[in-house]
């Protein structure tokens, strides 16, 4: 972790994805990012992978660096705690992050009468309030109908396996807290932020643009498999079976292809007779059926490692197809040789390499990589002193089941 | 847009998505953006989608609300302006972001020696300073790999459309720079943040636990078409050949399913015989091929319209498959009806639909969404008012070709 945002604390009521990586981005860049659960976990807590002790795999790797509370939710007593915690005086303190419904005792205006400055960031499913999740949302916007090969709206549509939506989302909510932090530092004004995962999809498809082109020049995308729109880039296999993609989307990048595969006759030519000037990405792609089948037998003809070695010694932009157990078992870039992981232990599952955040913040240590808390771990520990309450008062809580520690 | 971030004054250096998409982020949130581009625009200003009079559809969709100010960055002359231009005093300046070499003239070191609390974000394709795209980042960390069906590593890989690591490092810029603003309001001390594309794919295979299945349980991911894993989630036909996707994370919207299905004795019957309990995530997805089995003549059978009414009614998650365009003409979340749009006129391009920043920050006023700078429109204007140049010394830069305005 990088401490550039120590001092900063953040309340976070979440659960999945989006909410909680925004959480967890703030913990990697030092904030005291403090999660609530219901005791015994929330909805989240069990989610797949699981490793053989029905520990998740996905709650502990989304949830690195926070501190958790486990609390009772229902009760008048827990909701108090949390509220309290969520409102705590001071510049750092007062900003709470939740993805759970927005009423009742949870609601802003609640939560403002015990802190006029509160910065509340509110995620939902769509701008109605309606639930919503990255494979909802993804169908819609349309990519899944132009992934894989075919005519829009003519192929089955395929869904993306990477909840990007969600990802990104999450970023978005770490950068919204610190820009309403920001203006409340100056301003002394705090506020309700909303963000909603189909506004995050749908403004992503004006800022490609995906809705100018549909509304400009009334086309629809076509699914281009592995190709690139607009470009040259695809995939070509080795001889050996590995596969890997190239892409040219700069002059330099299409021209070390060109150079490396020894193509510079057959592409002339081709030029020539398609009437295209491949200097021009938009030509590339026009020209890209061609091309490829000018470049395949190269790479059909030699095993990975030339190719690869080949490749980079002419600047090649290019990558190897992998599996994700591929990656993690022989990729040097997926392992402590990259200084943005480390090997740490994980209790109830055992050592596993952890990320930092990607961001290198060159002026600050880069201090271990914290893992994910055991649920409730920090329950007494903010009770005393986050929330300064007397061990009488923590007592009564514990008796009373009102709050649970990780050994409960 | 909205001025949360107003004051704040960030130079970019930039070209394709992730780079520029920070820079628009923090211009949608009210930061002075200004974007320099060498006379005549640099390698991304005319990349497709254009329309007939090949105007880049992709760049003014990447690039609004900056400023643009168009120099013959090769000449000493106009590398002094931009050198001067990152490094201005005052507290809301000296902010610079690029993807380009970070060498020569536009190295951290030489404009540290301008501006010794310069915050400079640079981004690379990957840590060791190679170039990198999304999709060469993508195949290398798998995701094509487990895209479609099948066994990862024996289907054909299949990369996905969405350049997602390109929109979540774009993100990220732009929650680096805030950071290292943060920090440096604080301390006085600026710093350069590096961030690498393949590092951020990299680290959220790590946060979303795909790094811990490998590494915990030694397993790989298949290619599970549009199932979701860990859970219940898949796409169905309706007799009218609309197609939606249906997910049942959460039990309430497991329940939901199934109610509106009417199968509950059958899937009663079906956890019985499976040995299965479908209140728990992971059993569905154990069970999901029989219950998409029996759940799939009720979408079968009943037309689109029908199929929508009766699961919003009984609390569905639900989304529709449509393709780009679908969703353009006839979404009315993708419509000014959404706050997040309004449609804008882009000079040589025309009126469109421009989206805001998805954050909603509810104390501020939402301005009018601002489109992008035609190339060098903001040129004169910021050699005049920003960095106080004379008539005289601007006539001479334009005389002598080092600047361009968009007239020219």
């Amino acid at each position: 972790m990088q401490n550039i945002l120590s001092g900063l604390r953040v309340i976070e009521g979440s659960a999945f994805v989006a909410a909680p990586s925004g959480g967890m981005t703030l913990a990697q860049l030092g904030a005291d990012v403090i999660r609530f659960d219901p005791i015994g976990g929330g909805i989240d807590y069990r989610r797949w992978p699981v490793n053989g002790d029905n520990q998740s795999l996905y709650w502990h790797s989304l949830n690195k660096g926070k501190r958790s509370i486990a609390v009772d939710i229902r009760r008048p007593e827990g909701q108090e705690i949390l509220s309290r915690l969520i409102t705590l005086p001071g510049d750092d303190c007062g900003m709470f992050l939740t993805n759970f419904p927005a009423k009742g005792w949870l609601s802003y205006d609640r939560l403002k009468e015990l802190r006029e400055d509160l910065i509340y960031m509110n995620l939902t499913g769509d701008r109605h309030g309606k639930s919503a999740l990255d494979y909802t949302v993804n169908c819609k916007v349309g990519f899944p109908s132009i992934t894989g090969v075919g005519k829009a709206g003519e192929v089955p549509p395929l869904n993306n396996p990477l909840p990007a939506w969600d990802v990104i989302t999450g970023q978005q909510i770490a950068l919204g807290l610190l820009a309403a932090e920001r203006h409340r530092s100056r301003t002394g004004k705090g506020q309700l932020v909303k963000i909603a995962l189909a506004d995050v999809a749908l403004a992503t498809l004006g800022n490609l643009g995906y809705i100018a082109e549909a509304m400009i020049n009334d086309a629809d995308r076509e699914a281009i498999g592995n190709d690139i729109f607009g470009t040259y880039g695809h995939d070509f296999g080795c001889s050996d079976g590995e596969r890997v993609m190239v892409v040219g989307v700069s002059p330099n990048q299409w021209q070390a292809i060109v150079a490396v595969t020894g193509t510079e006759n057959q592409i002339q030519e081709l030029q020539a007779r398609m009437g295209l000037d491949f200097r021009k990405e938009g030509d590339r792609y026009l020209g890209r059926a061609e091309i490829t089948a000018i470049l395949q037998p190269w790479f059909n003809q030699r095993p990975y490692s030339q190719v690869s070695t080949e490749m980079d010694n002419a600047g090649v932009c290019w990558g190897k197809y992998q599996t994700i157990k591929e990656t993690v078992d022989t990729d040097r870039d997926c392992s402590t040789d990259n200084p943005l992981f480390q090997l740490v232990d994980q209790p109830g599952i055992g050592e596993y390499l952890m990320p930092d955040h990607p961001l290198r913040f060159t002026g600050m240590d880069r201090d271990p990589v914290r893992r994910a808390p055991k649920l409730g771990e920090h329950t007494e520990e903010i009770l005393a002193q986050t929330l300064g309450l007397s061990s009488a008062e923590i007592g009564k809580l514990f008796d009373d089941k009102i709050v649970a520690s990780s050994d409960q």
